[in-house]
């Protein structure tokens, strides 16, 4: 699906040590106790967006940029708990957006109660985000998350904004992705860097790198499918008009595809032959690739003084986002 | 409209002295500047959705609750307009749900760039608002905005989940009341409480009760009209299944109204007549007598401590409130 592999995380979190597992047990009830303290309505499709859960990457990697092993700690639970809130939001309100009626198998909170329930989900468990934050009486966090959060939103309208639009370049794409996943994981680092007493721009930049190489290697995705694996039929971005970087390069590489009108294909068989069209340009190795040099050269960046405990579980989390692709 | 009239503002910003015009001059430089810092897309419908002004009644509490005369400092300006910043993410997410076309005589986000604009955009002013307040680097002023943004989600949902049930009782109406707009016009003068360097409860309090009084009359607008006024055909609540105090009194003064399907109204005919009957029955009266009170009782419990200048000016803000109404 959209997150690395179950034993990616579990070695992740025994590279942390015993302290990942309980920081991260914490992180679970926590969430539940603050979606279940703002009454029915929230405790209910608040709960059941946090509940289904995902494998909580973000607050794995606040937990090992802290340090490792992981020290257990309120200020690093808070973290972890804030940067995952701000994911779920984004979650809830992107389902809003797309119409959609799944997630992780689960009824998405549009589709169990409507828009305006929705949309209030996600504006609470954002606000909550910072009030978590606020509790903890620090501002560095807040700052980072807080240019996190207009990241996401600023990458949302960008995307918006290139819907369709066949004349988008790489650059723009890769911008779009840095905004949109890249920005979170760098808010991932930095928080943990912050609860660890770190320096956060190295942890932060790698953070980053993985994030936007997350991002293509999911955009890859929609176009390999296959549906047992995504989730989601091949095509899915296409039939959004969400122009990503296979398709992108495949156009590049193959004219006839540029004269392609998005709109007109409304229809998920003739999205997956052009899926087949794009494979055969070889765009897809192309944007791979790009995911796979920004991993190497994020592992390779990371700065001399890390303990390396620390460096082989940031690695682990590295591989695990190239891993879920092969 | 649903805020004070410009002669009250007015009053209120030469009360508060030259400080104030100056204040909130910058407020408006400031919201521009912001939407116009993140690309295009936020820049044409944030733009429109903030320009589109309101009468700032929340900054000018800001200012006011800093101490008269106004002093210009940074950190207000900043409280002001990350106040007014999560009103407009509200009204921008708001209009989402409502599928609202016009706004202050304006087309609405959703109506000029659709849902996932809207959606997005409110995002974006909402995490604007933080990231304006951390830049500041003072923890009070987030924590308390963080809950006032945490209410107002929490209000909608309480109003989706309420939504067409006419058993809902007068305390829970309150409560409603509070969390959509007491809290934030708590929050306004908290935060200017803070940036003065005064305690916050008693002012808190104070904006609190006549945000309540504020929304309390607002309803009571929706049932008396006249559209030219108001700027919505009357009834428009009870179309939308909300339902306020003079329905909830109405009903309980008069059981026939009881019986009433508001989901079967579906007409603004037939919702006209039922807002007659609401005001047939003195429900108005009773919320309206309400409001007053509230507003009385706000300014009687005004601190002994607040200069006679400072204490005026939130006399003319809260009898603005009144004065809308009648």
């Amino acid at each position: 699906m959209s997150i690395p592999g179950v034993a990616t995380v579990e070695a992740v979190v025994e590279a942390g040590g015993a302290g990942t597992a309980r920081v991260m047990a914490r992180v679970e009830e926590r969430m539940v106790e603050l979606v279940s303290s703002h009454g029915d309505p929230l405790a209910r499709h608040g709960g059941e967006t946090i509940t289904a859960g995902g494998k909580r990457l973000r607050p794995l990697l606040v937990c090992i940029a802290a340090g490792v092993p992981v020290a257990e700690s309120d200020t690093l639970v808070r973290a972890a708990v804030a940067v995952e809130l701000v994911h779920a939001a984004t979650l809830v309100h992107d389902d809003v957006l797309d119409g959609a009626n799944l997630r992780r198998g689960r009824p998405t909170v549009v589709a169990a109660g409507g828009r305006l329930m929705a949309v209030a989900t996600g504006d609470l468990l954002f606000s909550r985000a910072f009030a978590e934050l606020a509790a903890g009486g620090e501002i560095g966090p807040i700052r980072a998350l807080s240019v996190a959060a207009s990241a996401l939103a600023a990458g949302e309208l960008m995307q918006r904004a290139d819907r369709w639009n066949l004349t988008v370049d790489q650059d723009r794409y890769l911008e779009r992705c840095r905004l949109k996943t890249g920005v979170l994981f760098r808010a991932a680092c930095e928080l943990g860097a912050l609860a660890g007493g770190a320096p956060t721009g190295a942890l932060g930049s790698f953070g980053e790198s993985i994030g936007v190489a997350f991002q293509l290697l999911d955009d890859v995705l929609d176009v390999t499918g296959p549906v047992e694996r995504t989730g989601k039929p091949r095509g899915t971005d296409l039939l959004d008009g969400t122009v990503t970087l296979p398709l992108i390069e495949a156009c590049r590489r193959d004219p006839g595809l540029a004269l392609l009108d998005l709109r007109a294909l409304a229809d998920p068989r003739r999205a997956a032959s052009v899926c087949d069209q794009i494979e055969a340009t070889g765009a897809l190795d192309h944007a791979r690739d790009h995911a796979l040099a920004l991993v190497a050269d994020a592992k390779a960046a990371l700065p001399g003084w890390l303990p390396d405990a620390q460096r082989g579980a940031l690695e682990l989390v590295a591989d695990g986002v190239v891993e879920r692709y092969s």
